[in-house]
């Protein structure tokens, strides 16, 4: 499929800005806690990231599998800071304390998950993209997968931005 | 909005066959037990629940806000078991035990969540509807509610039923 | 299911605004008058309207069915007509003329729709609720039907507004 | 974003499944012809298409625009479309006529679509790729893009295939 984006970031992302993006995001969003979501790569135009299997996350008792709302809840979640990712790369001027202070006025408007395979495995990783950024609004596409790369679950999700 | 459904059930379902649903429901699907799941109705046209908020399914620390992941993991699951009631319903003949197995081969298809208010509150309701219930598929919509029953988010979702 | 939106409009639209809302979407929408849309009720609340079944609005030749496409469309349509009502009921201080401007602001930021039934039948009626209007975003909800009343579709869609 | 299907079929279509497909597709389901939607490529794994700026098509009389609903049906369209040629493909043992009637069991259970950017242009893509084909549901991704390849709208559906 298309990607109508730039893949090249015109510059990285400051340590500082990373660093504390990460902070908010794997500890102080306590439910990203739970689900164990961690952030691996940070880029304007994708982000992604991983989640390992554990007991609390099984969604059926017979069968081992992923509950479907860990995979929705992190699909959300992997949007929205993308969107996030999007907005800093928009505001490098800004000092990366005030560009945070973005991250507190993003809401979901709405999401959606298609659950394509079983979610089994020890560890899952996402990816997500923002299809367009606009100055009130983006959307977003997010990909859940195995460890093979195999895609689970795709989503679609739009957000408020100002 | 119509319901196109009627809402007396023919016969109610055994103690039986609704202690064991919540016992799979709130207990043996792990990640409901971390979402604080409870049913509170179980009808053949219709299911209410509840959760509780808890510190940990915080999703934005400063405004101490429920996660948007909360929010579709457990519409996700009102929905499944709004279509395992109305299942139950249709085969009312089959002892609890086979009818409970049917559970096990529900799958989501997909998934779609409106948030239209942030959730806030000591503890929220959840209700879901049958809108078909096919062979194969069951499409269903849901609502999450405040404790006054403000509507928060509403749902729709499809579910693979076999 | 609820609706926590006050039914009774606190008054109602003058007919120079309803008339023109009226010829802007059955006439100067184009693709509404293929579609053969007619606005039944306006409502600060809800809208409801109708098409008749045409030869050229069949998608499928062996069953004389509606084109699923016919349905996304009305119920986006209807859902944009919902906003627009909700948003003249919010500024009916300002002259019709004026109010009506804000209807070429509106753009859908998304939509989904839930085929439940196959769309057979000579009239079918639609209707569109507003469950949130902010000042940016409004969340609409909308449901097809046949001539019945039996509910044929779902829909659910996010505009933006300003 | 990941594709996780194997682009190279492993044979083509004959000319008379090919053939057929189109006349129905493009002339014996009546609203595609007035949407005007032509198939431009035949893949088992992905679909190409388009359709051309008309009139009847525009949905904001002051800005020329596409009606959204021009986007979701032929969305719609498109996704199925990708679905039978996915399902032509799996059956290429059977006879093109047999093969085809497949396409008759075919239904949308649900369409989400993303309005990314306004549909402005005098001529139209539509891209529509199969996620998974089970021997139920299949799930599709699709894509509405301008002249130049611009990516306007983007969709998801699932299908009963049996």
């Amino acid at each position: 499929m298309s990607k109508n984006i730039n893949t090249a970031s015109a510059r990285a992302f400051e340590p500082e800005f990373v660093e504390k993006l990460k902070d908010i995001f794997e500890q102080r969003i306590l439910f990203n806690q739970v689900l164990g979501l961690k952030i691996d790569q940070l880029g304007a135009e994708e982000v992604t990231g991983h989640i390992d299997m554990r007991r609390e996350l099984i969604g059926h008792f017979a069968h081992q599998r992923l509950h479907g709302g860990v995979i929705s809840a992190t699909l959300d979640a992997m949007g929205g800071l993308a969107v996030m990712a999007a907005i800093g790369a928009r505001h490098l001027d800004e000092p990366p304390a005030q560009r945070l202070l973005r991250f507190s006025k993003l809401g979901t408007i709405d999401l959606r998950v298609d659950y394509l395979r079983p979610g089994i495995g020890e560890r899952f990783g996402m990816r997500a993209q923002v299809m367009r950024l606009g100055s009130r609004v983006a959307s977003t596409r997010m990909e859940f997968l195995d460890a093979d790369g195999k895609l689970l679950s795709t989503g679609a999700a739009a957000y408020i931005v100002s």
